[in-house]
């Protein structure tokens, strides 16, 4: 593989920070067709935005990202900046199994003027090594070539069923260590996550979830990317702000965030999500999702609905 | 979901019979910058057809196929048509993350002649219901609307993490009993194989190795797609004769395939493979794969080499 050191270009463009605060995985309204809906779309990424979300991630897993084509999703994030989103709040989700594809989607998240990736891991070959893990992250920084690029290197063994450990990021950010902006941390281990904090405090590390905002933040944590914050923004936000101010009522917004997570948690996310957000905007297609996902059943509905109100929470 | 019932459209044009006999998923041959190499690709597929093969896999996991993209995929398959390829001989892998994917590759496959189609599910989310699987088929089924496909359902739980099971099967069968052909069972389960032998005498079931053709065969199993094949179709292909001429040599023919099969094995398929043809072909291009894959060690090549001289086997 020929190697463009990061040195060899200027970085007169790069955005001037990482990624840091509450981030939602913005979910993915669809139309009957189940082809993106639009007009749900820009107006929720929005909608999130402007009620506490420093920033949206694109077609990350609670968008249900693999389920969507490269065209789709390319002409989805170009709705988004046609209605003004601005491209520094959002982050790209880009990572297929196909390089081409991460390719396409990274050249086209930076000519929108995001930096900002999201970057699985190619994810259907399992026990890869991380030499051949390291040569996929290389293939495609070195193919998109583009200096100002932030790769958040994601990390979900659930899901991908390949993880991103230790060994991999120190070759990686040695040979990128502009490039190489952070980690998503989706596994759930908090030990984890600390442990990162520590390791790497040069990089934007988040927790999946906002259960460890506080703590993580208060380890040097960038803040969170959670598939919760599509409904509750505020709160999560809130947790943020409170220990931004150092205010004693931290622990106490944190809990109130934990108990809306801990019943979300008992459904399938997207679905889940979708149904409230259905409920709340009395709007039923918004509980459509893409096969292999299906929508809650009207029991589970009702149910996470009701333990919802059970905690006084509305979205 | 609308349905287009299958009784609904003539099928005037569906292949006569269902795929059997030896099947090789072709390796994908790859020039120094990783894309494609059309000579090697056309040249192989065609020696795998003339060497034994009753048929090619197009973009099976030995095919690497989702490291490739749909573009790609296309494009390749165009170039064995081009060069005069029989399309019945080919059965394409179709099945992607994004059914848009899906059904561009499936709709190209069926264009270009091909109607056996081996289709994984969509592998990203895990621990998915059937109906959310069957709603993944059928939405691939009814987009692409053509009676002449033929779907062997793809059963690799190892690699995808999504078993195929019964209950899935059965609903499928039930509403598409001309669509649904057969299965690949690559989970090394001859129990499992055993079982959908039995279960389901009227689809093509074919294992996933050579180690079960003649207790498959015997059994009233289709063949199988390996691997192996790509380097060993003659000695696969005698098994099959043998079991056809009811010759009592058989079972020394099928001892004979396994012995190439489990030195085989000791490595990682594809770039075992692809070092034992660039070998024998003595074209050390014929060595790339396209990461996560790497590709054999020097010392791992020479020890596969030696492991196959020792048992007489040359390609």
């Amino acid at each position: 593989m020929n190697t463009v050191s990061e040195a060899a270009k200027p970085s007169v463009t790069a955005p001037s920070a990482l990624a840091h605060g509450v981030w939602s995985p913005a979910v993915t309204p669809l139309q009957a067709d189940l082809s993106v809906d639009r007009q749900r779309y820009v107006d929720h990424v929005s909608w999130l935005l402007r009620h506490g979300c420093h920033g949206v991630t694109v077609f990350g897993t609670t968008g249900e990202a693999p389920s969507f084509s490269v065209d789709e999703r390319i002409e989805a994030l170009d709705w988004l900046i046609e209605a003004g989103v601005e491209p520094d709040r959002l982050m790209i989700g880009t990572g297929c199994c196909a390089r081409a594809d991460t390719v396409r989607l990274t050249v086209h998240a930076l000519a929108s003027g995001c930096h900002h990736v999201l970057m699985l891991p190619p994810f259907y070959f399992k026990k890869v090594s991380n030499v051949g893990l390291a040569d996929s992250y290389r293939d495609v920084i070195e193919r998109v070539g583009d200096l100002t690029l932030r790769i958040y290197l994601y990390h979900f063994p659930q899901l991908s069923a390949i993880p991103i450990n230790d060994d991999l990021i120190d070759v990686l950010l040695s040979d990128y260590p502009q490039t190489i902006a952070g980690m998503k941390d989706s596994s759930g281990d908090q030990a984890n996550t600390t442990r990162w904090l520590q390791r790497y405090p040069q990089l934007a590390v988040f927790p999946g979830s906002e259960a460890f905002l506080l703590g993580g933040l208060r380890r040097g944590g960038a803040g969170c990317i959670t598939a919760t914050a599509n409904i509750n923004p505020h709160g999560i936000r809130s947790v943020y702000d409170a220990w931004q101010r150092d205010d004693a009522d931290c622990d106490g917004r944190q809990h109130s965030a934990n108990a809306v997570r801990t019943i979300l948690e008992k459904y399938p996310l997207a679905p889940g999500l979708k149904h409230v957000i259905a409920h709340s905007r009395e709007d039923s297609d918004w509980k459509r999702v893409r096969p292999p996902m299906i929508a809650l059943t009207a029991d589970d509905g009702t149910a996470l609905l009701q333990s919802l109100e059970s905690i006084g929470f509305s979205m």
